[in-house]
C-alpha cells in the first residue's frame, strides 16, 4: 500500500463530504495499492472509510495477494460458489462501520455487478459519482510517474522506427499492426497496452476509429498509424502519418496544416490556462484553412495509467491546467473517400508551457526515409 | 444487426418479464450487431425495447460505424463536451418509449458511468440484473462460433510449439510470455487475447494467478504455462506444464493424478449432466490421491467471446449441460515453496459427451522434448 497516497484520498473524502470509497480492479486501485487485479466475472472491492480503515472483498484465491502488502488489508473472501459472495460483503460492510452516508465509486470503473452487492450490503449508503476525488487524487504525475511515461514513449518511438524498415507495398493494415506489436514487445513494452494500434491506409485514414483491415499499402496512398508502449502500468499514444509515392496534393497540404495546428496546440499550454485553451489553439488554425468542419474530434486527452483520463482537451473545458498534468495534444482533418492526417504527441505541463515526452518527427513525410 | 439473434434476445425479454435491455460495449454488443466499440470515457450504449425497436447512444465520432449495418439502428449522438450526453440519453429514452417496468443489464459490463445517464433519462424504469437471458442468448455456441473456438485453440497450440523450441536455461518469465505473444500474433491470433499469458517457474507455479516475473529457468525446475488466443472474437485458454532437469519426484506424481483428474473431468461431462459433476469427477481423483485440500480453484469455466463466462463449473453448481456449451476442465495440484501443476483443455459439449477442442500433450513432460 502506498500510505502517502492513501492519506491523500482521505483527504480528499474528508472534502468531498464522502463517508468512503468502494474501488474495483483498475488503475485507481493500483495507484492506491500497487496490487493488481483482473476485471472478471468476480467481484473484487476495495472498500475505504473516511476513519483510515480499509477492507477488501476477493476471492479466496486471490489472498494471496494481499499477504505481499504491508500493511495487510482486513480481507474478506467467498469461495467459487456465487452463493458465498453476499456474506463476504456484508462482513465487510460490518466491519468498516460506514454509518450512513455518500461513497464514492470510479463511474468508468465501478460496474452493475459490485455495486449489487455493495446496495445490500450497505443499505444506508448512497454510491455516488467520486471522479472528483479520483480526479484530484491522480491527475498531477509526480516525477517517477513522468518518467515512466517518457520511457513509454521512447519504446513506442524505437518500435516504430523498427517496424517502418519492414514496411513495403502490398502490406496489409493488419500485418503491420502486428508487426508493431512485436516490435513493441521487442522494445520493452508491458504486454498491456495502452489500446492495439491503428493502422489505416487511404481513404481508411479518413476514419479517425478504424480498425486494421485487409488492405493493402499501394502507391499513392497516405497511411496513418496511432500506437502506444506500456511501461509499469503507464502509457504513450502517438500518432504520425506517411505517405507512399505521390499523394493527392490536398493531403500533402492538410499534413502541413494539423503540423501547424499540432505546434499551436502545444504552444498553448501552460500552468494556469484553460483546457480550452490548447483546443482552441489548435482548432483555429484548422479552421483558419477552411477545414474547421473536418477537424471532427477534441484536440486531446489525459494519459497515464489510462488512455484516455483527466484532463480531456476540448473548446469549452473550463478545467484549469497545472504542473504535472499529462496529456495528448492531436488534431486531425478527415476527407471522406479521400483520406485523412493526424499528429499526436503526449505532453507535460511544466513550469514554462507544455514539454513534449513525443519527439518522433512530426511532419507527414515519406516511407522510403525510414528504409534507412 | 444479427437479426436471429435479436430476434431471440425478443424472446428472451418476453420471457423474463423485461421491457427492455441495455447493453454498452462488450461481447454482448458485438453478438448482436457485429460492431466493435471500445469501453472508455464515453458512454455508449444500445437501447432494446421489447416492441422490436432499438437506438443507439454513441459520440457523434462513432456515428459511421452504424452506417455500415443494414438495418440501421436509430442513432442518438453527443459531442465530446459531456455537457451534451444527457441529451442524447434523453432524446433516445422518449424516442424508445419504453414505459413503465424493468430493463435487463449485463453485470459484469454495465457501468456506473452508463447507469447514471440512464437512469435519468428514464426514472421509470428499474434496471436488473440481465444475465440469466445474456446467458440463454449466447451459451450454447452454434458451428460457427465453435469453428472459430477451435481455430483459436490451433492457433494458441501452433504458437506454444514454436516456443518451446526457443525457451532456454536463463530465460525468464517475462522472455518467455512475450515470445509466445509474439508467436501467437504470427500464429494468426487477433492482436485480443483472452488475457496475457501467464509463465510461473519453480516456487511461483504454486499460485495460480501468477503474473510473469524476472525469474529464470533453471535446472530442477517444473514451469506452468497458461495462455490463449484470439480468433475473430472466440479465445481458447490452455494450461500445460513442463520440467527442466531433475525435478523434485512428489511433482511428478502430482503431475500424474493432475493429468488423472483431467481426464475424468472430460469424461464426466454430456448433455443432461450437471456442470458440478465434471468439477466433482475431477476433485475426487485429487481428493483421493491426499491432495484435496491444494486443489483450491473451481475446475472450470465456460470459454467463448469471453474468457469466463457461464456455466461456471464447481462442485454444487446444477446447471444442466446441454450440446454446444463450450468450457474449460483445469484440475491442478498447488504445493506452497514446491510448486503446482495445472492441465487445462477446452471442451465442447456433444452428444456422446466432452470433445476436446485442444490436443496438445497433456502430460507433464521435460522441455528438451519440445526441442526437435
Amino acid at each position: 500500500m502506498n500510505q502517502d497516497r492513501m492519506e491523500k484520498l482521505l483527504d480528499l473524502l474528508e472534502l468531498h463530504g464522502l463517508t468512503g470509497f468502494a474501488l474495483n480492479p483498475g488503475p485507481s486501485l493500483t495507484y492506491l495499492t500497487g496490487l493488481h487485479f483482473h476485471l472478471m466475472e468476480r467481484p473484487t472491492v476495495l472498500l475505504v472509510s473516511q476513519d483510515g480503515s480499509s477492507g477488501m472483498i476477493l476471492p479466496e484465491l486471490e489472498k494471496g495477494k494481499l499477504e505481499k502488502e504491508t500493511p495487510l488489508f482486513h480481507a474478506f473472501t467467498y469461495s467459487d460458489d456465487p452463493a458465498t459472495w453476499p456474506a463476504a460483503f456484508n462482513q465487510a460492510g460490518e466491519w468498516l462501520n460506514l454509518g450512513r452516508g455518500q461513497v464514492g465509486v470510479a463511474p468508468n470503473r465501478m460496474r452493475f455487478l459490485e455495486l449489487q452487492y455493495l446496495e445490500k450490503a450497505l443499505p444506508n449508503i448512497e454510491f455516488v459519482d467520486g471522479s472528483h476525488a479520483l480526479e484530484a487524487l491522480r491527475i498531477k504525475k509526480d516525477q517517477d510517474e513522468i518518467a515512466k511515461m517518457r520511457e513509454a514513449a521512447r519504446i513506442a518511438q524505437d518500435a516504430m522506427r523498427e517496424t517502418l524498415k519492414l514496411v513495403q507495398e502490398g502490406m496489409t493494415e493488419k500485418d503491420i499492426a502486428n508487426q508493431l506489436i512485436i516490435n513493441l514487445l521487442k522494445a520493452g513494452s508491458d504486454p498491456e497496452m495502452p489500446f492495439n494500434p491503428i493502422v489505416a491506409m487511404g481513404e481508411n485514414s479518413a476514419n479517425p476509429h478504424a480498425a486494421p483491415s485487409d488492405r493493402a499499402l499501394r502507391k499513392g496512398d497516405l497511411f496513418l498509424i496511432d500506437w502506444g508502449a506500456g511501461f509499469e502500468g503507464y502509457f504513450s499514444d502517438i500518432t504520425r502519418t506517411f505517405t507512399f509515392g505521390e499523394v493527392d496534393p490536398e493531403l500533402i497540404k492538410v499534413g502541413e496544416i494539423v503540423l501547424e495546428a499540432n505546434r499551436a496546440g502545444r504552444q498553448a499550454g501552460r500552468p494556469g490556462v484553460d483546457a480550452g485553451a490548447v483546443d482552441r489553439a489548435a482548432r483555429s488554425v484548422i479552421t483558419g484553412a477552411g477545414y474547421g468542419d473536418a477537424f471532427i474530434h477534441r484536440t486531446g486527452h489525459g494519459l497515464g495509467m489510462e488512455a484516455h483520463e483527466p484532463p480531456y482537451i476540448f473548446a469549452d473545458n473550463p478545467f484549469i491546467l497545472a504542473e504535472g498534468m499529462t496529456f495528448t495534444v492531436e488534431p486531425g482533418i478527415y476527407l471522406a473517400d479521400k483520406g485523412g492526417v493526424r499528429i499526436e504527441d503526449d505532453v507535460v505541463v511544466s513550469g514554462e508551457g507544455l514539454e513534449s515526452l513525443t519527439d518522433f518527427p512530426r511532419e507527414v513525410r515519406p516511407l522510403e526515409d525510414y528504409w534507412g
